[in-house]
């Protein structure tokens, strides 16, 4: 009897088996999700886990100590919390940015070690192995201690698990590291299970030190320390009394007291003394409203909850998100790319809101209230390109609320904004992108939101001529069509200001203010003026209207300041007025020599993936007929050359989701490629069947279909929407969205 | 009619007048309370406001800025917020100790200005002039600006107003200059009428740093600013970063925020634009606890109550307190170094709970709870000698709260207390003075605590050789009687150990412990082997037990670092036996030649009256019939040298109240000449008629009254109790306390 039973649970196991087996081999969208992409080659994206658009996440710090250079935060200009190559882990920051170019966030650290305390980050610091970082999940082993850290996420809460060995155990909180540049902390324990405090961040891009902020955050612990206590390193102190200051300068341990301490270099530590293999959790809501609000996040989002169960939902809530778009065919990696870029499009903007929906209005005068979500991190110069038009198709109710988010802005402040980050208007990079935005989302249907006051805003960005904090320049660009060179970037900023303008006018005409419309279309050409027909360039005006000499047109590349250009030099921006490309082909003489110099791009190796100014270019050729096939090929070129599943498998900075969101429409086949108008070119799609869901409340269709049929490596031949050839490399969104299925054939 | 109503409005005013009159020359007891006694020669009290035993307290703020060398604070040992001659004002400081001899407190200064905002204290700061101080008033005028400013306080709350001319002006909240060598504040501005935030204080006299600690406060403005902000300057970054970082290091102004800021030099500012002359009030709420017990403080002492509600319920608060010593005859000045020297003894030990009864326990490991009064600042090197005796006599009930608050710090923290601040244990002087404190109450007939437990904690104290923080050393003095030369002042800790032990075997045989009594008077006896009798002092022993060698006995005059003493040298320790003055003289050879060593501390200059081991010794000579004239002489020209109505109106260091109590004591005549022993020792009085009001809840008696006949510069001839001779010097307490009138006739 005993024997037969044990067949008859044999077979079960083995039933139970397969079925375990057939569900992980059926992965879902978030399996495919591979966070250690884009963690080098500058492309700062962190692996751990965060919730979509989550104002916490949890990355491992990798930054600091002699050890990591020349990837070290003090170094260089450097700006994120990981990068892949570096070998010294100095603890898991709990808020961080995705994708930026400057170095911010990246603080509250926490650390776990064992043995006697030691509070010098250099010294505790650590080797690690055996990562494991998907989606809502990191792990990793930390060498020197032999500890195992996991980590997930809610949106407000980042969840640490610490598997310690038997021993004297510690879970250090250093608020004095970290990758922003600003400094100053308060912490306070408020028992044997949780910790109090706040971090100041801010003056991104080194810019607006005066906006610096506090981030607060409340931590709960699973276990009741040991011991704990704070520690403070504080300033030396000068003058005469430094000779009867034997402390002076030095750290001081502070044990079993609950005082609030406030300093540049502190933090505090939890200690356990364990019989055997323990674990802790550290659960760390944070705020950036108050302490009380941090607290609040923590126990409306997480509460008791378990480790595993936080992961599962926020996992599930991952695949919901990116289950907006199935995918057929294509090979495991070509899927992981994907929803890693889909992944990281769904990082930045993020919620600013607490879980009571308060949040700090721009300028921290005043705690606002929202009903809905309260969107921050809008890096727009690199976003209106391409990533706030995916919102728009995929996840459009997101996509209205990072418009409210701007319209609230600009009440708040008095203006839209151009790169505000946790309600600081950094001012960062050129242009007037906001307009561009809204513009954009309301000409796609999406208009659940007061698009008089909008209309209102891109008005006074577009035309106050004095104290212009979005327009610098402005007089001369009304007055001569284009920034002269006494401005910063004239010939890239009169490119931006005309795409603004561009998108304006579009909504002016919709809204039926045709005067507005006729005169920002006017204004969105002016950059015709700074066409130097000998180069086929744009090019610099000096004030007096000549133009800026001696002019080297290479000059500029790889980020160099130059005089003409942001960040870019005049290949790569020259084919930056994506609302007038026939425009631009008459300046240069037709079809041919246009091609001739968009090739010439390519093949001078001036083109520049990593960068927004030019990432349209491959698509350019759709404008020329007969040309098509070049979109094609480069486009897929591109992808495979800078696209991959490693960690260099992003070109640069993902720019907060830009490049990613390049790569998702990419690889569909279709590209947003005139910000502001709603219209997508069409390329070769990179899977056999792309299935977009459409949002009931913003769409009437179900789902939209792009499939591929043919020769995936060959031109494409002909393109159908439900089943009729469309004659055209160009298709509206309307077209798009109320169709069902756009076919691709590649012969 | 007009005429005659005339008349009789001018007859009503001048008997209105003559009632005003009448009642302002009844003066009342804290009327002659001037507070600019003792801020000058180091006397370190401050001249603001203060409610008898607040935790808030306002002082001008005067020892910052070169303009105030030598005096200025970061220029030499200096302990006192506000100097008397020093010119150059930076603010008004609302947290401060009054004479202590090491810097601490002395922040959150508030300070008026006018005109465009200046964050620099060195550029802000001002000359002023018209100073009134008086008990619960300071006023003074900042000449720079023509701002009136005037102070009150609660116990936790100090009151500012300041009257401003016509235009902009300003009130700055400074948290980072302070009189404290501590550095860190956090601020954030909750609204236009409200600012909150905290201080890091601590590491009093240079020691245990890692007590540091925070008072938080919260500040309410009677008029709603027009602008406000914040500053802060950080500081300077290093690394390659600093390139980029125009503002490194660099103040930055921070306008119309909201948001928490932390560091070590931050404030905030509140402006105004006034048409016309107009008065701020700014009311500070301070709390050892909490930014809400802060808020609590103010709204429940003070809350909507007028600038002149508030000092005058202090002001009465004073009188009360001062009016239980009724003085006649002497001049005004005599009565104005009597009650100032009073007003200064119920300054210190000051409440350190909040109005809900919250205190940091000492550590700050925990949030204790009283139901009485928990107070705070115990310097008891110096109070055990005379402040606390002038308590149990007069305030016993505040001298119970005050041996309860000890015996409460030893269940936190397994210890009595030595020099206790705001709950933390500065270990500062030597000796074990609590339990001298503890046994004079109780043997006083103080009984409403628990004397088991205390005398527990005393045997404690007096018992464990190894690790005890109050008697280091213990193990040596209990095995060979004395400290060795290994020990730091081994002469003075011994013989403050023996005094201690005296007034334990005191209360031990009280408590009915005649083997613990007997033990401890043999030890309180040890002294005797460090007698040099060839030099009739006291000199300290090596380790093997030989004499330390060379000895200079004139060596540690003027708080010089010595071997053997602690701020003083032989001499001035020779008679610091008072326990055993009778031993002492056997020692010397008898009457005479104790007399005459005893001469030689005056006429050599040695005797200090400024320093507390031998401002006894004047007494001392009632230990010698026939001599105690000189007693009587000493102490009148040590009165009239050393205290005088004048800014350097004391010796030296008021120690919390020490040498005041000294004064008062020696003004009414009597002394308590062994500490932990319930007697006194008589002088003549210096006024006709001291009455001493007694707390019927100790005291059988109503009062006692003490009263002097014939020659007041003429030798005492008689003293008499209730009518009758005394035929001694000496009284007891209950003899004291029971009697009705205690007479001295001179002749």
């Amino acid at each position: 009897m005993v024997l037969k039973n044990k067949n008859i649970i044999q077979a079960a196991c083995i039933l139970y088996m397969l079925f375990v087996n057939s569900t992980i081999s059926a992965q879902q969208p978030a399996d495919f999700v591979n966070p250690i992409i884009g963690t080098s080659n500058y492309g700062a994206a962190f692996p751990g886990p965060i919730a979509p658009r989550g104002m916490a996440s949890i990355s491992p710090f990798n930054v600091s100590g002699p050890q990591n250079r020349p990837l070290e935060k003090d170094s260089q200009w450097l700006s994120n919390p990981y990068v892949n190559e570096n070998t010294f882990l100095t603890g898991f920051s709990q808020v961080n940015l995705s994708g930026v170019g400057c170095p911010e966030l990246g603080v509250i650290l926490l650390m776990p070690t064992t043995g006697e305390v030691e509070i010098d980050h250099l010294k505790y610091g650590s080797t690690y192995s055996n990562e494991v970082a998907k989606a809502a999940y990191y792990s990793v082993n930390i060498d020197k201690y032999k500890v195992k850290g996991e980590f997930t996420a809610s949106k407000r809460v980042g969840v640490s698990r610490f598997t310690f060995p038997k021993g004297q155990s510690n879970v250090l909180l250093n608020l004095g590291v970290g990758l922003t540049n600003e400094e100053g902390a308060m912490i306070k324990v408020v028992s044997n299970t949780e910790i109090e405090g706040m971090r100041s961040v801010g003056s991104f891009c080194y810019n607006s030190p005066e906006d610096a902020y506090p981030v607060y955050f409340v931590a709960k612990f699973s276990k009741a320390a040991d011991k704990f206590g704070v520690w403070k390193k504080p300033a030396k102190y000068n003058g005469v009394e430094a000779q009867w200051m034997g402390y002076n300068g030095k750290a001081r341990m502070m044990e079993n007291t609950i005082k609030t301490v406030v300093g540049d270099s502190i933090g505090s530590y939890f200690t356990y003394k364990f019989d055997k293999e323990e674990t802790v959790e550290v659960k760390i809501g944070i705020s950036y409203v108050s302490i009380e609000n941090a607290r609040e996040n923590l126990a409306k989002e997480v509460g008791d909850k378990a480790f595993e169960t936080v992961y599962k939902e926020t996992y599930d809530e991952w695949n919901e998100e990116l289950s907006k778009i199935a995918v057929e065919g294509g090979s495991k990696d070509d899927k992981t790319i994907f929803y890693t870029a889909l992944y990281h499009t769904l990082i930045h903007p993020n919620t600013l809101n607490d879980f009571n929906g308060e949040f700090p209005e721009i300028k921290r005068s005043k705690i606002g209230k929202t009903e809905g979500t309260r969107y921050t991190v809008f890096s727009l110069w690199d976003t209106y390109r391409n990533l706030h038009q995916l919102m728009s198709l995929v996840y459009p109710k997101q996509q209205s609320d990072m418009v409210k988010s701007m319209i609230q802005m600009y009440d708040e402040n008095g203006w839209l904004p151009k790169w505000e980050l946790n309600s600081t208007e950094t001012f960062t990079m050129v242009g007037d992108p906001a307009s561009i935005v809204i513009a954009d989302t309301y000409l796609k249907g999406i208009r659940d939101f007061d698009v008089q006051k909008a209309y209102k805003a891109m008005l006074k960005g577009a035309d106050q001529m004095e104290n212009n904090p979005l327009r610098p320049g402005l007089k001369d660009y009304i007055q001569k069509g284009f920034l002269t060179t006494d401005n910063r970037g004239p010939v890239s900023t009169t490119q931006e200001y005309n795409i603004s303008d561009y998108a304006i006018s579009l909504l002016a005409d919709a809204l039926g203010k045709k005067a507005d419309a006729k005169r920002f279309k006017t204004r969105s050409l002016s950059y015709r003026k700074l066409f130097d027909n000998k180069l086929n360039l744009l090019r610099p005006r000096i004030a007096n209207g000549n133009w800026y000499e001696p002019f080297d047109p290479n000059s500029g590349a790889n980020f160099e300041e130059n005089v003409g250009f942001i960040e870019g030099n005049a290949w790569q921006y020259n084919f930056m007025v994506p609302h007038d490309i026939n425009g631009l082909k008459r300046l240069m003489g037709g079809d041919k020599a246009f091609s001739a110099q968009l090739q010439k791009i390519f093949d001078s190796k001036q083109f520049d993936m990593a960068n927004e100014p030019d990432i349209a270019n491959p698509y350019l050729f759709n404008y020329v007929k007969g040309e098509e096939f070049k979109a094609q090929e480069n486009v897929k070129r591109l992808v495979r050359e800078y696209f991959q599943n490693k960690p260099k498998g992003l070109p640069g900075n993902d720019d907060t989701g830009t490049m990613s969101a390049w790569l998702v429409y990419s690889m569909m086949g279709i590209y947003p490629i005139v910000p502001g108008e709603p219209v997508y070119t069409i390329t070769a799609p990179m899977f056999d069947k792309v299935t977009i869901k459409l949002d009931p409340q913003y769409y009437k269709s179900d789902s939209i279909v792009i499939e591929r049929q043919g020769n995936p490596e060959g031109k494409i031949n002909t393109i159908q929407l439900n089943g009729k050839p469309l004659n055209t490399f160009f298709i509206s969104h309307d077209n798009l969205v109320n169709g069902k299925t756009l076919k691709v054939i590649q012969n």
